[in-house]
């Protein structure tokens, strides 16, 4: 038996909830078989994580099993899907226990959080990396997308976008940050229960992978809008002035990713309940600016903005 | 924009199927939206393959786009399953339009051949790897399973199982090799009208990644039965045993991997069927075997057997 064999069986015995809503076979034959409401859309996506490039080589095993699942679970939130099943395609230059104990345990921890089952997954010699497909279920046309945006809409963000560009910024340059960076970065929260709640209430909605600007901007070009951010009304973290300045808070907030809050966009008339769901939630969402006719995205009051975002280590 | 960015634009306008039965929303969302007729169950499968690993370097990048689909539609075929969906991560050490577009060709032709849609993919930079997900429908309880055999049953596989190997082996060597056994490693077919065609008449199936042997053993292993097979009845392909002799021909059917073929059971009333079934896809479909009560597998008059096959470099 191979050491990939070895791992398969780890992973076939690890603590990673296996049955779950419409499992009717999971891990074991050459597909799974799932059932999915009669009445539910199903809603897919895939995002790999690769070492070095979207995460750094120090990180630990089980903040990167975390990480994995998160950022997929992060884009079920922003459909307003609810998570169902997921898929792991795991390369690994070695079969090295401590590593694979750890992966597993932050893997695990989220999958149970969030109530998602593993059904399939395969097992690979190469260098680290680490691809994860997550399925989920709306009802049938209630899923968020990004082109339903519409001018005289205001737009909102979750939490506290910018944490988590501190966070990396902090652990790169090797010096302290506020635990609530640290722990933006290293331990990003899917935002699922804002996802649902927004189902009816938002008209476009995406999470903040790449930064505000650049997430905000996918909004107006599929929904073939223009969005108005206004600078006072940003959320900035008190952490994030108390460490750079307003100007550099600001920067960041715009700039930053990897936060994976949400952005969206949603009539005047449906604010006061975003703000009741907010409550409920005790997740800060903020109205940011409005949506208006035209394209691209804009910031009165920013100064010089910075379009894009590269996330980590990529160029 | 980076080179990632021209990538992700390269597939978006690359001529793979997007359009399909059930699409409500596809690639350009956080996530795709997919409708499942309600009285089917959904099947998923993952594989990865890595260079070197999974397929020599000197693959081609047409080959390696059809193989990535290839071997992952044939886990749908063994389940019976007719494909709806797929998507793609793709891992690249950089971007490379005649490599891309060798890829993208390989990979569209069977996609339309097999009739299954792009929804969702995911593009870095790293060693080169290739996670293909695919999603397949069947009616609610009719997928086939590798646990259904039953003592009394028929063993049954379709082809020429140990082209694949003398293909590759003659690609490992640089030696000359028949057209069929080239092909049959290099262009890979998923048996996907036999896999629904064998609806309600086979009772358990496998395709046949790692050896019919070993492939055998996880339906006698999942059944609870043990799979008796006889030598005589192998079907070696003229061109094997021609290469060959017939006691190595039979090794390299009963032991080498990469066929894709089918391997499965059914009660003997079904025998008559089945024929039908192969006569009407030009597919040899041959009894190789019976399942018994007991455990694991057997071939007698086979002589020493090799009772494990590793894939292309694995080790």
């Amino acid at each position: 038996m191979g050491e990939f064999e070895l791992i398969r069986r780890f992973f076939a015995g690890a603590d990673i909830a296996r049955d779950g809503e419409g499992v009717v076979l999971g891990i074991g034959d050459d597909a799974a078989i799932l059932r999915l409401p009669a009445d539910e859309d199903l809603l897919v996506s895939v995002d790999t994580l690769v070492a070095g490039v979207h995460f750094p080589h120090a990180m630990s095993a089980r903040d990167i099993g975390h990480r994995a699942l998160a950022v997929n679970l992060s884009d079920l939130a922003a459909m307003g899907a609810r998570p169902l099943w997921f898929t792991l395609a795991l390369t690994l230059p070695s079969a090295d226990a401590d590593w694979l104990a750890g992966f597993c345990a932050g893997l695990a921890a989220l999958a149970r959080e969030s109530g998602i089952a593993l059904v399939g997954g395969d097992t690979t010699r190469g260098p680290l990396s680490i691809t994860v497909q997550v399925h989920g279920a709306a009802p049938r046309g209630a899923a968020l997308r990004r082109d339903g945006a519409r001018a005289g809409e205001d737009l909102w963000v979750s939490g506290w976008p910018g944490l988590a560009a501190l966070g990396l910024r902090a652990m790169q340059q090797g010096s302290a940050a506020p635990a609530e960076a640290l722990a933006a970065f290293l331990a990003p929260r899917p935002r699922l229960a804002l996802g649902t709640g927004l189902r009816g209430l938002a008209s476009a909605a995406i999470d903040v992978s790449d930064g505000l600007l650049a997430d905000a901007g996918h909004i107006a070009e599929r929904s073939g809008v223009h969005l108005a951010l206004e600078a006072a009304a940003l959320p900035l973290a008190p952490a994030l002035g108390a460490a750079l300045g307003e100007a550099e808070a600001r920067a960041l907030c715009l700039g930053g990713g990897d936060d994976y809050e949400l952005c969206f966009t949603a009539p005047p008339a449906h604010a006061e309940s975003i703000r009741r769901l907010a409550r409920r939630l005790a997740l800060a969402c903020t109205r940011i600016g409005r949506v208006e006719a035209g394209s691209g995205v804009s910031c009165a009051g920013a100064g010089m903005l910075r379009a894009g975002y590269q996330h980590f280590g990529e160029g």
